[in-house]
């Protein structure tokens, strides 16, 4: 629980772009659910959707979590463990919105990331308005060369990109989750 | 540049402890060049300081680099390329101290992060607040089970950890980085 609200991360790997512009389904990182697992933790998120329709991929998902939460690695790194039970498996954005709505609390409220300014925009003031009206919302982050527009232009909300003193925005998906993480949940 | 100050980080591979809490000497990770890179290209740092004094992880580091900088991967990829160009190669803290120094604007503060609280912890704004002053600064960051004892409590001032709502605080080093020059620099 992160206190105030009840907010889910998904990690979507599939509609995104790759480097030339189309769209696919791209390949699950070993470090990205590690290291938003750890994020996640930290900061009191207790759902990490990895969105893949892929079989193979959905394979490797299960298989990396119940390495480190009940296999040999959960014995090895308990700390890891923990982080590691976070993860949840889902086929496509609709099953998460459906996991999500079964809980009862409604239907969750869908905030995109994006590297790409948009005219549609919120500031991280207001989105952290949105997550304190109790109602539940996922946060979408998109893998490969970002997400579809498509999925972006249906959200709720797009959050503005990160940026720093600089015109440079290609974080790492795995280092944007924590900042943005930290934004609204840092003490 | 980062505007205000003449900030470098240093990523320290010895004196770092393993998990039986031997000092050791640890690898070079691929991941935590790339992400660290990135986080400092988009927060303004313009010097990341990769330390070991392996002499095959060096190497490695400026195979890495090399690759991304000016082989095959600084085609395929130019704002990697932007990134990358970041890596310092340094076989010890005392060989950053020295190049730091060697650019005449005094001998820089060191200012260590551990995920333990310190006694001698100094805060975010209090650190900021150093950071302004114009003085060289090296922002240290550990491997592996963390920065030595020793190293720790021989740097100038220690950094609070990075904390959320929760007591859990392993967060990956690639995305401690990310956390703490966002809330120095991000904007």
């Amino acid at each position: 629980m992160n206190g105030c609200c009840a907010v889910s991360l998904a990690l979507i790997h599939y509609p995104v772009y790759n480097k030339a512009g189309d769209v696919i389904a791209s390949a699950v990182s070993n470090l990205d659910l590690h290291d938003i697992s750890r994020a996640a933790k930290t900061y009191g998120i207790e759902d990490f959707f990895v969105v893949t329709p892929l079989v193979d991929q959905q394979a490797l998902v299960k298989r990396i979590a119940a390495h480190w939460t009940a296999g040999a690695g959960a014995r090895y790194n308990p700390d890891r463990k923990e982080a590691l039970q976070v993860i949840r498996l889902a086929t496509s954005l609709e099953d998460v919105v459906a996991t999500v709505e079964a809980r009862g609390e409604g239907r969750p409220i869908l905030v995109v990331t994006d590297a790409r300014p948009d005219e549609k925009n919120i500031g991280f003031n207001r989105c952290s308005e949105i997550l304190q009206t109790g109602r539940p919302v996922v946060i979408l982050f998109g893998t490969a060369w970002g997400l579809s527009r498509e999925l972006i232009q249906s959200a709720d909300y797009i959050l503005e990109p990160i940026f720093g003193p600089t015109p440079y925005n290609h974080l790492p998906v795995r280092s944007a989750v924590a900042v943005v993480l930290d934004r609204f949940f840092g003490r």
